[in-house]
Formats: C-alpha cells, sequence, structure tokens
C-alpha cells in the first residue's frame, strides 16, 4: 500500500500527491489550492470547510470510498453540535486524507472568490482584500526568555501564516498588550499585505477569534459630494452608504476657484484640507454607525477623487494644478496610513489606498471608472463621459485608451442656472413639452406621476436639477421655444404665454406658484451655462476621437452618480455626446465608487488599474486649439440627430433662427411622439 | 592596442579591467570601491576627489605614465580655480581611465570612512550613515506627458543613485513642488534606507547643491537626565552636546514611582509621554540652535533609553514593566517618523531609530553601551557597569555575553541623601577623611582647590553630589568613623567632635556654616541608603559572575555619565563593584550616549547591535533568590579589598562594630596614604 494518496481539488482542478495523514488545508496549500483559514488550522473558524466527493470520478479515474478521509473527529462534531455543519461538508484542517480523494472547495470557502451582489451595483466583486484576519494563538511572556508582545505575535503570525517581517504602528502597538492580555493570548490580527514588497502591517487586534468579518471604505471624494461605502472585507457586500455635501464648496462652487482661493489666501489650503478631511471623518463615522458595525474593525479605505481633491485631501499645494503645465506633486497611487488624511476613528492602525491619479486635470476618480468600466478589454469603441464640474472623459478600446478632462462647470448638476437646485424632493427631474400647444408637464423627485395626472396632487415645486434642466432645453428645442442657436423665442414668436420678455431676452416658464410659491423657469442665461457646459464635453470627446481617427464611437457609457439619471435621448438632442444609436448608450451607475470597491476587495485591481493608468494616453484639453473649435463649433443644438428624429418625431423642422425678431420658420404642425 | 585598461584601486586592492575612457567614478561603483559622491557625477560636489599614481609599481607590474589618465578638462580647472583641487587630485567623475593605472581613493572620499574625533570622545567613529545627500537634476514638469514632481524626482534619483521604490511622507510630499522650483529643477534630497529591505525614504529637499553635511541626533533618555549630541553625518563629527532634566521627575524620582503614576493616574502614562516628548523636541532645537544649523537639515534621531522610558516616549504602557514577568510590549529595534514621537522641528520626514531593548529591566541603553563596549570581541572578562537609577551590567566576552539590571535607586546620583544634590556647581565632590584626625577635606564642582588650600577661599558649599557621596561614605570606613555594617560611631566611640547624635543614631558633620549658611552631613540613613544601593549592584554583578561560573573579572567598565566621575578605589571600599586590580578599572564615559552616535552614523552599528542583543543572555534578578542573596551578604562594608588596602595603608584594622556602644576595635593609628 503506498505511503501517499493522490489528491484533486475542484473546482481548481490542481492535484498533487500528499502524504497520507496530510490534513486537507495543508494539502490544499501545498497545492496553492485556495482554500481559506482565520485560525490557521484550529477548527475553530470554520472558514475551511470542504465538500469531499465520495463514488465512482470516471474522468479521474478514481473511485473514492468513506475511508479516503479521516472519520469526523472530535472537534468537527463539536463545531457541528454548536455552529452546524452542512451535510457532506467537513473542516479541512480537520480531516486527513488517507486515501485517493477528490474534494470540492465551495464558493465560500474560497478567499479569492468572486461574489455577486445585488445591491449596490452587480459587478461581479473579485475578492482578494489587501487586509485579512488571522487567529493566532500567542506564546506568553517569559521572564527567562524576555521577548516583547508584538515581536511574539510576530512570530505567531508568522509560523501559522507565514507573515514575515511584521511592521506595526505606534497607534497599533499602544493597545497591543490589553488587547493580548484580555484575548487570553489568542486574538484575532488584522494583517495587511500591499502585496507590492512593502513589509505587512498589523492593522489592528481583536480578543480572541473574530467571527465577524472585516471592513473598509470606498469613497468617492467629488468636487460636490462625498460619497462613502462601508463594505465587508469577506464578500464584498455593501453594508451602508452614504453621501454629504462637500464642505469645501463654501470655498469655491468649482475646482478653479478652490485653487484661486488656495492662491489668495495664505493657509487657504490648509483650511480646505482640513474641511474635507473632517467631513471625511464624519462620513466614516455615519457609515459604521449605520451598518452598525465597530468603527475599530473598519481597516482599510480606497478614496478617489480628481487631482484638485486628492491634493486638498493629501495636503498638498493645488495651485501648480491650475496653470500649465498642470504639475501634478504626486500622480501615482499612494499607501497612506488612513490617520494621515485624518479618517478616524478606524482602526488603530488603517491604511489608505488612493487610486493613481491619470494627469493634472483626469484624476483618481476617472482612473476609478476605467477600473470599472474597463474599455482596453473590449473590441468596440466605448465612449465613457463621468459628466461631474469637471467631467472626465475616456475613449477606446483594446488597441489603446485615451483620457481627457473637460471644464463644464457646475451647470449639469443644476448649479448656476436660475431655478436650479441639487437632486432633492421637489426638483423637476423630467420635463416634456408638447410641441403644439408648448405646455409642460413634468415629474418631481419624491413623487411618481406626471404632474398633468390627478395623482399628482399640489406638491411644492422648489426648482430644477441637473437632469431636469437638460430635459428642458432639449424639449425646448424639440419644441421650437428655441432656435438651433439657442435663443428663445418671443411669445408671439413661439405662440404661447409662457414666453416670457425679461429685458432683452425672453425666458420660458415652466410652473409658476407666485406670488405665494416658487417660479420655476428657463432664462436665456440658463440656456447659454447648458450650451457652455455642453459644448465643453461634446468638444472633449471630440478631441479624442479625432486622435483615435475615428467619425464615430461604437457605445456610450454615462458615469457618474449623475449620468445615471441623464435621459441620453435629450443629452444627444443637446449635442452633449456624439451622435450614437440610442441602444448603444448605457448608464455605468456610480461607476467611480465602483471601480473603489472593486480597489478596495481586491489587491489584483489595485494592480490592474495601476498599470492600466501607465498606459492610458493623456491628452491635454487646456492647450489643444482643436478642443476651442470643436467647442465653437458645438455651441449650437442642431437638429440633425438620430435622437431629436426619434424624440421629435418631427415632419417638418422647428424654426431656425428667432435672430432680429424674425419669424420661425417651419413652425408648422407636428406629430407628437407616441 | 587592447580597448581596455586595468584599474587598480588603493586602499581596498580591488581591481578589473574597463572600457578605455571608462570615468574613475563609474569604474570604482562596477568594481564595488567605496568612492563617494553627492552630486552623482556631474562634478559640482567634489565628493569623487581620487589620487592617480603615476610611475613604477613593481608589485603590480605597471608602469603608470600621465596618459593613463585623461588630461584635467574644464569642470575640473574650473573646479580648481574657484574652490582649489589639493595638488594631484582629480575629480572621480570627470578624469577617464586611458591606461592601466593605479588610483587611491583617499579617506575623505570614502563614504564608509573611519573618522577619529576628539570631541566628545576618542572613539573611532564608522560612517555609513543610513541618510545621504543626493544631488540630481529633475526632469520639468510637461503636460503632453503628465506626471507627479515626486514621480520625476524619484526617477531622477533612480537614474542617478540607482534609488528604487522611492517613498515619501506627506509632510515631505507637501514641499516637494516649492523647493523643486526653487532650485530651478536642481535639488539635493536626503535619502534614507535603512538597509533592512524596505523602501528608501526621501527625508528632506534642498534647493540646488546642498554642500552642508546633513545632521543627525544621538540621544540618551535617561529616567533622571535627558542628553543630545547634534552630529555631523558626513565625518561624525560632534557640533553641539547639551542636556537637561528629564520632566517626568515630577510623576516620580525613580522608574517604578513613574509606572505607579501610570498605573493610579488614567491618563498619567500619556501626560509623561508628552511631557518627555516635549522635553526631548526642546533639546532637539536646543542642539541645532547651539551647534547653528538648520534644525531643517537634521534628518536622523537615534535613541537609546530604559524599557520604562522607552515605552513612556512611545506612547506604550509602561505598567506590565512594573510586575513580573516585566513583559516588553516591543523590544525590537524600532524605525520611526521623528515626528511620531514629536520630535520636531526637523527634516520633514526626519527618521528616528531606536535601539533593541535586552530585557524587560535591561533597555536600549545598555545595548547601546554594550554596542559601544563590545564585550563580545574581547578574550579577557569585561564586567561594564552603567550606574543609573537603575544599574544596568553586562559581563562578557567572545564566548559569550550576559546582562542583567539590578535597582539601585537614586542614591548613587545624590538623590534620597540628607544633604544630597545633583552635580553643580558647590556639590562637594571629592573627599578625603584624615585616619587620625577625622578632620575631611574636599572639593566642591567649580572651583579647583582642595578645602583646606587657602586658595579655596570661601565659596558656599551648597550639598554633596553622587561621587560625593560614595567618597565620603568610603572614607568614613576607612577613617574608623563608621564600622563594617555601616553603623556610625558616637563622637566618643570615633574621637571626634564631628560625630553628632541625632536621635538614636549619629551623624558626621563634613562642613558646617549654620545658622547662616548650609550644613553637610552624611546621616546614618544616607549611610543605609548607599548601602542598599551598592549592595544591589554588586548582587547583579555577582549573579552574573555564577551565571558565568567565574570569581573574578579581568577588567571593570564605569559607564555612565556618572561612572566618569566616580573614583573606582572608593567604589572598591564600598563594594559597590567586585575586588579587581586597579588598575583595571575604567571609566568609559557616557557609552551608551556613544553607542547611540556610533547607531546614528552607521547601519552596520544598528545590524550589529541588533544581532548581538539577540545573543546576549538576560538574567532576570527580580525573581533569582541568589539575587537577594548576595545583595544580604554584600550589605556590610568590609576591609578586606585591594582598594582598601592601596586607599588606607593601614596597619591595623579599622573598627569592626560600633554596636550597643562597644568600644571602637583596633582604632589605633594609621599611616595615611601618601
Amino acid at each position: 500500500m503506498s505511503d501517499d494518496a493522490l489528491v484533486i481539488f475542484t473546482p481548481s482542478g490542481k492535484r498533487g500527491r500528499v502524504a497520507k495523514g496530510t490534513p486537507v488545508l495543508t494539502a490544499a496549500r501545498a497545492l496553492g489550492v485556495d482554500l481559506d483559514s482565520v485560525c490557521g488550522g484550529r477548527g475553530i473558524c470554520s472558514k475551511c470547510q470542504v465538500a469531499p466527493g465520495y463514488g465512482d470520478f470516471p474522468k479521474h479515474g478514481l473511485h473514492v470510498g468513506p475511508e479516503a478521509l479521516s472519520p469526523v473527529n472530535a472537534v468537527e462534531e463539536r463545531y457541528d453540535r454548536i455552529r452546524g455543519l452542512k451535510p457532506g461538508r467537513r473542516l479541512g484542517c480537520q480531516a486527513r486524507i488517507e486515501g485517493d480523494v477528490v474534494i470540492d472547495v465551495p464558493a465560500e470557502s474560497q478567499v479569492h472568490r468572486q461574489v455577486i451582489r445585488k445591491s449596490a451595483s452587480e459587478r461581479v466583486m473579485v475578492m482578494d482584500p489587501a487586509t485579512r484576519p488571522l487567529y493566532v494563538e500567542v506564546a506568553e511572556p517569559d521572564m527567562h526568555e524576555p521577548s516583547g508582545d508584538f515581536e511574539r505575535l510576530a512570530a505567531a503570525l508568522e509560523k501559522s501564516f507565514g507573515i514575515k517581517g511584521l511592521h506595526a504602528d505606534l497607534a497599533v502597538l499602544s493597545g497591543l498588550q490589553t488587547t493580548l492580555r484580555k484575548g487570553g493570548w489568542r486574538v484575532t490580527a488584522a494583517v495587511h499585505e500591499a502585496g507590492d514588497g512593502s513589509a505587512p502591517r498589523l492593522v489592528a487586534l481583536y480578543p480572541g477569534l473574530r467571527e465577524a468579518p472585516l471592513y473598509g471604505l470606498a469613497i468617492d471624494l467629488g468636487s460636490t459630494t462625498i460619497a462613502g461605502h462601508l463594505v465587508a472585507l469577506d464578500d464584498g457586500r455593501v453594508l451602508a452608504s452614504s453621501g454629504l455635501m462637500n464642505p469645501q464648496i463654501r470655498f469655491g462652487e468649482d475646482l478653479m476657484s478652490r485653487v484661486s482661493y488656495a492662491m489668495m489666501n495664505p493657509g487657504g489650503a490648509q483650511e480646505m484640507t482640513e474641511a474635507v478631511r473632517g467631513a471625511m471623518a464624519g462620513l466614516a463615522a455615519a457609515l459604521a454607525e449605520e451598518a452598525g458595525v465597530d468603527a475599530a474593525a473598519v481597516v482599510e479605505a480606497v478614496v478617489v477623487c480628481n487631482p484638485v481633491m486628492h491634493h486638498l485631501l493629501l495636503g498638498l499645494d493645488p495651485v501648480e494644478l491650475g496653470q500649465a503645465p498642470f504639475a501634478l506633486a504626486s500622480g501615482d497611487a499612494l499607501h497612506l496610513q488612513a490617520a494621515e488624511i485624518g479618517l478616524a476613528p478606524l482602526a488603530p492602525g488603517a491604511r489608505a489606498y488612493i487610486l493613481p491619479l491619470i494627469a493634472g486635470h483626469v484624476g483618481a476618480d476617472c482612473a476609478a471608472v476605467a477600473l470599472s468600466e474597463a474599455p482596453e478589454t473590449r473590441e468596440d469603441l466605448s465612449l465613457i463621459v463621468d459628466v461631474g464640474t469637471n467631467a472626465e472623459i475616456l475613449l477606446g478600446n483594446k488597441t489603446r485608451v485615451l483620457a481627457c478632462s473637460s471644464p463644464t462647470g457646475p451647470a449639469f448638476e443644476g448649479a448656476q442656472i436660475s431655478s436650479g437646485q441639487r437632486a432633492a424632493p421637489g426638483a423637476i427631474e423630467r420635463i416634456e413639452i408638447d410641441p403644439v400647444t408648448k405646455e409642460p408637464r413634468f415629474r418631481i423627485i419624491g413623487n411618481d406621476h406626471w404632474s398633468d395626472d390627478p395623482a399628482f396632487g399640489t406638491p411644492t415645486i422648489t426648482g430644477i436639477c441637473g437632469s431636469g434642466i437638460i430635459e428642458a432645453v432639449a424639449e425646448m428645442r424639440i419644441a421650437g421655444i428655441m432656435d438651433p442657436s439657442g435663443l428663445i423665442g418671443s411669445a408671439e414668436q413661439v405662440g404661447t404665454p409662457r414666453c416670457v420678455a425679461t429685458g432683452r431676452t425672453h425666458e420660458y416658464v415652466i410652473h409658476d406658484a407666485s406670488p405665494d410659491g416658487p417660479r420655476v423657469t428657463v432664462t436665456q442665461g440658463d440656456i447659454r451655462a447648458i450650451q457652455l457646459a455642453k459644448s465643453a464635453l461634446y468638444a472633449g470627446a471630440r478631441l479624442l476621437m479625432d486622435e483615435m481617427g475615428v467619425d464615430q464611437v461604437d457605445r456610450v457609457v454615462l458615469a457618474g452618480a449623475f449620468g445615471a439619471h441623464i435621459s441620453p435621448k435629450h443629452a444627444m438632442v443637446l449635442g452633449m455626446i456624439p451622435d450614437v444609436a440610442l441602444e448603444a448608450v448605457t448608464s455605468a451607475g456610480n461607476a467611480a465608487g465602483t471601480g473603489a470597491r472593486m480597489a478596495l476587495c481586491a489587491r489584483s485591481a489595485r494592480r490592474a488599474i495601476e498599470a492600466q493608468v501607465k498606459r492610458i494616453v493623456k491628452i491635454e484639453t487646456a492647450i489643444e486649439p482643436r478642443f476651442q473649435e470643436h467647442f465653437v463649433a458645438a455651441n449650437a443644438i442642431p437638429h440633425a440627430t438620430a435622437a431629436f428624429a426619434e424624440l421629435a418625431k418631427v415632419v417638418t423642422l422647428p424654426p431656425v433662427s428667432f435672430n432680429a425678431g424674425g419669424a420661425p420658420e417651419g413652425g408648422g404642425r407636428r406629430r407628437r411622439r407616441g
């Protein structure tokens, strides 16, 4: 009889011969099979559960009998009695291989498993987190062999898990003695391994075997809003999501005004740094509370942001980003102590990872979008637009990926719009204008009905949000209320009393509850603001298309929380994005946030985006003459688009000019869409 | 004619063939020759000066003509004109090898040179500092190839000096942009390479070529005093030395009372941490000011201290150190940011290195003494005693080294002594008592004359310091003023009115200026305090000797600032140290401070002591029954020592007992030493 046995692991297919009596966990490690274990083989964490297969395996030429594994032992019986073990399951650290056997590693026993979550996004989340919980039993101090508590802990982690050269920050060291004694020298260590050759770090220590998972924060730090997810690091599920306004808004609505603030006010940059760090800390605390988890178990944070926010968060002077050559102080991915950027209270040694910046105007948020959308993996040509105060644009396919940013300003977010407001209950978010009567109907956030439905009731209408203003302007164009140059016609020209003169221009009244309530209008100034914003966005996309040598793209992805709410049709009528078949326009939701979560859950994602960012071709719009040309050319709101045709279903053309009191041209009857 | 040439470097003897036209610096690097360069071969730093040898070298079978090196070029001519080049010297980065040649690398051109300084100690200081100044020219930002300032700096350092994977703390990053632009993209980077496999770190950046050296701090953090040296990191010279009281004294004179304070007062440990960090920062600033150097050029600090001070400095709870098993929170050497322990303002990324602790009672200060004295390198058996509030004792030779500590208390430092005071002007530091007349004469700090010399004058005598009380007690024993048990005789028993009754015991009056001035006496309580202290010290030494299996040592080294002031003869009369020939007793001065400087100047010293500390055999006195036995047995002050004989040169024995009014025995005439 042979002294060793064949073991075949599924689903990996890894196989090899091991000495009889070898525990399944040991065999798995020896063969490089991904089998989890927190307790290092002590039979208490149950993470190493396996499902041995018995019977005939003709493919492998094997018959496996029950004697192939050692009998269920006392540890397993006790575990099953107290916690319950699924039928057919064994603990990999207890079951020993006694004969040829096929062993299945169920998905939940794999460390690097793929987990599909329905909640925050439908993303397949690869799990390979940098920080893992590791249970160890630490030698007690012995005055005859004096050594430090930390050194004994490190020795235990090296022995059980092969962790070499463990490092601990003072903040972690200071709590070590208490936790070790509280746990009776049995502790769960949260150990961070960046995977970049740097020393493993002790991030936190918990008494005894920690049953609950460790947590991480994925933070999308925008100019206007800060959004965060609290994620369980065992399977990537999102336990809480929250957002708040970036308190830096009081120093300037857009990035360039914040850079100016830093330039003009000594200590201004530091003031903004403190403001954003305070807000992020508050968000972290709120997320932990919302999820009902102990903040001390939050061991990592991943932050994505644009370059100016990046510098302001890190305490770096952003002034160079406000002028050519837009030099970054540092652009590579950063591994930091979370406390260095004021992220507290988390685990005492919590780490922070900041995705790499792409260029002086193209940030880590865009890198996160690139990570999430991965255009470099596709044959077809994707145009990915992250709409924000500064739009970041990616264009690419398997051959190459280009990136640029475009200064759209905050109009798309409802700022600098006369009746504009942030997306909040009461804000008009959708609108249709009848091309014959020029009468609008609309929906507001927090109400499921259109305004012409009796069920709409009489809610207070507070203003118009970003997606609302885009639809309004597009509908005004379709309905012939404004001409291709963006000029709003007079009541006479358009044929509706909703067009009201204000000085030398006109505004279109969507809703009027004055004098007791709000009046929501679209002014000529609003149209101009939207025209500037959309021209900038379009010009950026066109610039990349020129660089790529193409006249059209295969698909358009609208990214960003805001992008998710834009009507693609209206965006195309406006000319925000290049013309493409409507079905080829998709929303990626908060792709930057998704990319941040991916980087939080998997070191492989960090390596991937760090490498990809180096490959992305960066185009600087600010100094590119063609950008100005495209920008000027894109100012008009034409009607030669597929979207226009589909939305308007016109039989005759809408007016081409309201200039100098000219009568509307072609203002005939139109058939409204279905 | 051959295309390559033989080059032989002296004094290393390293040799090899290089292609003709190779610069001497390049050849040196290729052959592993230690030739300095700050500017990376740009001919501006002059650190790479070499002295080529011309003529016949029969040993090498070579004749070297002037054509063996390229002619002096414009860069060298300019350097010689402006700064002056010693005759025969060439710049290694400019001179090219054109034929077989012998090249001498003068000591000052070696990075790892040995430098002998006379000032702070006569130590040969090996130079191999962790932080080096490196001059680089950094690529300017290019918006078409966007990258961070830091990344371009790191690329330049990698290209010129092979620095890979450079890391920078945020505090360093935040000043980068300004310095790079101020220096016109030419900067001197202070780069720290711990040599332990961790990433190199950018510690500071200076505009242009920095001519002045970088600096480091060596700090000996004692329970009572904090002493610091500011050291130039190019040659190890001490530019300033200073000391101050440890402000923790207000929480407890000795270590155990501080541990008690931490135990009894919530937040007490933190209070003490803040106090000592504040004092160290103040000392750092004072040293920089005294030396007249910019604190921003202080790039490193090395700290040595006992375990309790270690924990209190690092913010670790010291309570475990107050009770068996005296468990350290962490004992290994630590690499920290200086700012983490409050050491500021230094260079923004300044590093701190803390020597390893040896055991719960045997600190990094003792490790520094072990580094400085290196008993493991000697054939003879050394007993090294660092006298302080807690004495740390090493015993060893090439075979092995043992260590322990002994709780002597502060009596040796003049504390807990009735007329005791710290060593300061006016304190009695030396004393002799005439064995016949029992009259004392003494010297005080700040006065070069004995008190019986008319030149002594009438200074104010303020008290007695540590070395003074040791001499006083020993002299009292020799003069028959007290008996071997330590009892002071009465005026009648001793035969001098200087023995005055105080209650049931007597005191010996050294000086009495009352009622208008101080009265300096040695009380029975003082004798008891000294007896306890010396018994503890002796018992510790004996315990190590037992462990080593020896009855005597070959030499005794008294370490510590205080040890330098102790009279070895009196110490032996007291029985502080085992009996040994007087000439075998030496003072090592502030050996802990010297060890700290060695670790500051050379990474090799750090590696050496880290390895040695692991080899040292630790003996815990607190639980060792033999320690108590030795302690009790050592209480008496016998007279059977060589030192006694030499000091007293007695012909008859001094009194053996003043018990119960017994008459002095053998109190006959004695001949005073010459």
